[in-house]
């Protein structure tokens, strides 16, 4: 085979797009296929092939949803008081899995990385001070990377918000919970001695 | 976002069931789509749906190709003398990468397998003898794999094909080129003891 096939070698190429899917892997998930009823690449294809049209951006939280507004946008139980602020729409499963948060959300989609080129107007930092702009928002809770771009964005958004009369908080980091301090990380403990608590 | 858009989980299932990939590498893969050009995700799904309409069992070889006969099968300056049988489609690209077969081909889609339940009946054995009874045929070239299952099918082959007039060969297993003695594995030095030959 391997040679016939366009349509094999097609699918492998196409495959072997995706971030982390090399062309040894490509193959085999081809080969998977064509062992399973036509039904799964079906359904797996019409799937991915849907996604872009079944996606649109959410005009008020800048998430990416199935409908504009999204569902948390549109929620009436949700508190209007609070905004967290995530880089990505993935960061938002995370803050909902912790089930400590129940304001609204703004996906920023990036972070200021000067070294990458993106400032602060290649985020959605406008729809953000926009929506603070329109009142009702007491808190802005920042929950960025505890990295170098994630500490420049969070920064930034402070100094940018601050005067606007809302209060910006961000994200504790420290020492995660589980790990013993014998094997946490150097700059989780680093963040934890900075952001001690008086007992 | 994360649970407004079925679409987006729809894909996520969906990439989840190929063999590998986790829920958590679906959706990192998913989340890559949508940061993508919208073509990329329809390229990739209308490749991976199109598949199975676009490709046939080779009604002589077995092999799964975009024709039948598939293009080895139908290749004139293949010789007709010999036939290299293996147990999976993928397997011929490894024969035809060697450089050291151009005879013709035959895909068994497994291997004799008792504990399994996959008898010789459950393999393309069949159509193999078909092409041999029809003539031509002065070798047959077993390559399954150097495990149970493809050593019982190669036994089984032999002794089955040789009373129909052909010498039935099988690839020789020992310790691989570029493989130093020390770091072979064992089944592969006892394979190279065994088959060990007259200097």
């Amino acid at each position: 085979m391997s040679q016939d096939l366009d349509p094999l070698r097609r699918v492998v190429a196409q495959l072997a797009r995706f971030p982390g899917i090399g062309e040894r892997t490509a193959t085999r998930l081809a080969y998977w296929l064509l062992r399973q009823p036509p039904e799964t690449a079906r359904e797996i294809g019409e799937a991915v092939a849907g996604l872009p049209d079944a996606m649109v951006t959410c005009s008020v939280c800048c998430d990416i949803a199935a409908t504009d507004p999204c569902r948390r946008c549109s929620d009436p139980r949700r508190s209007d008081e609070a905004i967290c602020v995530v880089e990505r729409p993935q960061d938002i499963a995370a803050i909902e899995q912790s089930g400590g948060f129940h304001g609204r959300y703004h996906v920023l989609h990036g972070a200021i990385s000067p070294l990458d080129g993106v400032g602060p107007d290649d985020l959605r930092v406008r729809e953000l001070v926009a929506r603070i702009e329109a009142g009702g928002v007491v808190e802005v809770v920042v929950a960025t990377d505890p990295d170098v771009e994630g500490d420049a964005t969070a920064l930034y958004l402070a100094r940018l918000l601050k005067p606007l009369g809302v209060r910006v908080t961000r994200l504790a980091h420290g020492i995660a919970v589980g790990t013993e301090l014998e094997y946490a990380d150097r700059s989780s403990v680093a963040r934890a001695l900075e952001n001690r608590r008086e007992l």
